[in-house]
């Protein structure tokens, strides 16, 4: 089983959460919206602290629940967590191995608050200390660059927010994803073209904002993991403040760009980038009449657009990673289960 | 008044605040003390989201008070802002200008929530809307790369820590920083000759952990906007999920590495970069046997160690701008206000 076929399995892995999470999505949810609950704090690293990302905004915007991400050493290393009276803690692990997220869940529940784990490993240790675990699914990931079971730590991300507004159906919004994943893994040849023009890098940056400032973040660490490239995300907002000095002319920018309230004040962004630097510069949008170079994916519903869009990213990235002469399978000096202390 | 002249400034700014600042931050921590404020959330952007970085760490460790990065787009730009239950809301900013940070502020204080501005310009936007306003008092900064409104900035963020916890004098401990970190000046010698020997690079990875995980942020920041180096700031346990893979041999590395909790696995870390990568590697620390190049700073309480690293490696950016031939005081592209909406 290669990377690649892990990357074309994410509409079944899609089908079936669509099919099998709602039990589990809505006891999250359930703990989620209990009356003494009033932000959840999530622990992750990784590819996981992307969709954790993902989770601040979703959970914000569809359910207005605030969302901290921890700082896993206040807990671990520095022994000195913070009270977490009013939360929900949730952990996020595709291994549910690390014992740093495990001490963080461990806290919340020696504090008496309710706890959650996503993980693709529902018999795993922080599964275990969980009060509802939410199972990815994902069939076993043997590639170290996560693909599938962060697509479908998204989808399980998204079914939550879904669940804690149940008045308002959103599960043909969900459904759609696993069709959307699929034509975007159709469009391969275009998105390898689009790699070649971009050429091999070895630097860049990668913006995204609002639901997709996670897709900047996870695009950058696969282009790091599985390319070699030294991939830098920001929010486009941030950009602004500094790190627009360092564009030299003709500097390698990627961007996800998708119609919502950000698209406007995103594209103004890339713009400038592309007249003051003529920025070597590819977006990845849902808008067809977007200028410049462009990697276009299905439309889906703009909460749900950092899952087509990431995977178009990844195959950006494993081209990028065959035209620098990389072995993604094997990337040098990494495992696929990190433990960090 | 130069970039340069602002950095000396900083034991003066420093030791004024270690005259004045007390009845402000005992206000700011009186609100995050209360009874009905379980959490901290915190708006900010560039250098101040790097001092926020920093207290959630600070705030989290010794006041055991958790701690939020609000995500500003969910507030301007989507129009879907969190229920801010249990919060109170903290806007950091030199200026006090930027839209979509008041914007935050403001949601807090129309759902009735208490409000903190922490800012250099008490008669701002941001300042008027607060509750709680904690003054800085830096005097006018010039050049676009802040440098003793982040030192201060960081004074303010320990002291209101220190006023969570009136049982636990730590007065001793703030009022030694304005002669560590004029210590710290003095040894620009030094560190011009650590810049030259690293080299004038053009990208570099830049890392710390716990309280020195907002140095490392920060000194990226000061090398993207003052020396045009592509530097990318990550957690030492982030590093070993993935970006681990981008270290060619001889690849260039910043840390900071100060003696506490999370000293060992740091050292390790840097140790196994060396080994493995023959990384080019330099470390600010307060530990004079650490093997290896280092730039060693005055000792002071590990949770204040932010505060003379910075100053390190803000001399050491300079130092290495000049090495690259940038007008660090006029960097491409910036300007001090930035306004982001």
């Amino acid at each position: 089983m290669s990377l690649h076929d892990e990357m074309l399995e994410q509409p079944t892995v899609l089908a079936g959460l669509v099919r099998s999470s709602l039990e589990a999505t809505t006891d999250a949810a359930t703990i989620l919206s209990r009356p003494d609950v009033v932000h959840a704090v999530i622990a992750a690293r990784g590819t996981s602290d992307n969709a954790a990302r993902y989770a601040k905004y979703v959970w914000g915007s569809l359910a207005g629940l605030s969302v901290t991400l921890a700082a896993p050493s206040l807990y671990g290393g520095y022994g000195t967590p913070p009270d977490l009276a009013g939360s929900a803690v949730v952990g996020i692990s595709q291994s549910g191995q690390s014992p740093d997220l495990i001490a963080v869940v461990e806290e919340g529940r020696s504090q008496g608050r309710p706890t959650i784990a996503i993980t693709n490993d529902p018999t795993s240790p922080l599964a275990a200390m969980a009060d509802a675990v939410v199972p990815l699914a994902a069939g076993s990931e043997r590639a170290v660059a996560a693909t599938k079971t962060y697509t479908a730590t998204l989808f399980a991300v998204a079914a939550i927010a879904a669940a804690m507004h149940p008045g308002l159906d959103r599960s043909e919004e969900l459904a759609a994803l696993p069709d959307a994943v699929a034509e975007t893994l159709t469009a391969e040849a275009e998105i390898r073209a689009a790699a070649a023009r971009f050429g091999p890098v070895r630097d860049c940056v990668v913006l995204g904002r609002g639901f997709n400032y996670a897709t900047a973040f996870e695009w950058a660490l696969k282009l790091q993991e599985m390319a070699y490239v030294l991939a830098h995300p920001f929010s486009t907002a941030d950009f602004a403040h500094g790190p627009f000095a360092v564009l030299e002319r003709h500097f390698p920018v990627l961007a996800v760009a998708m119609q919502g309230p950000m698209y406007g004040v995103t594209v103004e962004m890339l713009e400038r980038m592309w007249r003051e630097r003529a920025a070597n510069l590819i977006t990845i949008t849902d808008d067809h009449e977007l200028a410049g170079d462009s990697i276009v994916v299905p439309k889906v519903a703009e909460w749900l657009t950092p899952i087509p869009a990431i995977v178009a990213a990844q195959m950006f990235t494993l081209a990028m990673a065959e035209l620098r002469g990389v072995d993604s399978e094997n990337p040098r000096g990494l495992q696929k289960v990190t433990r960090t202390e």
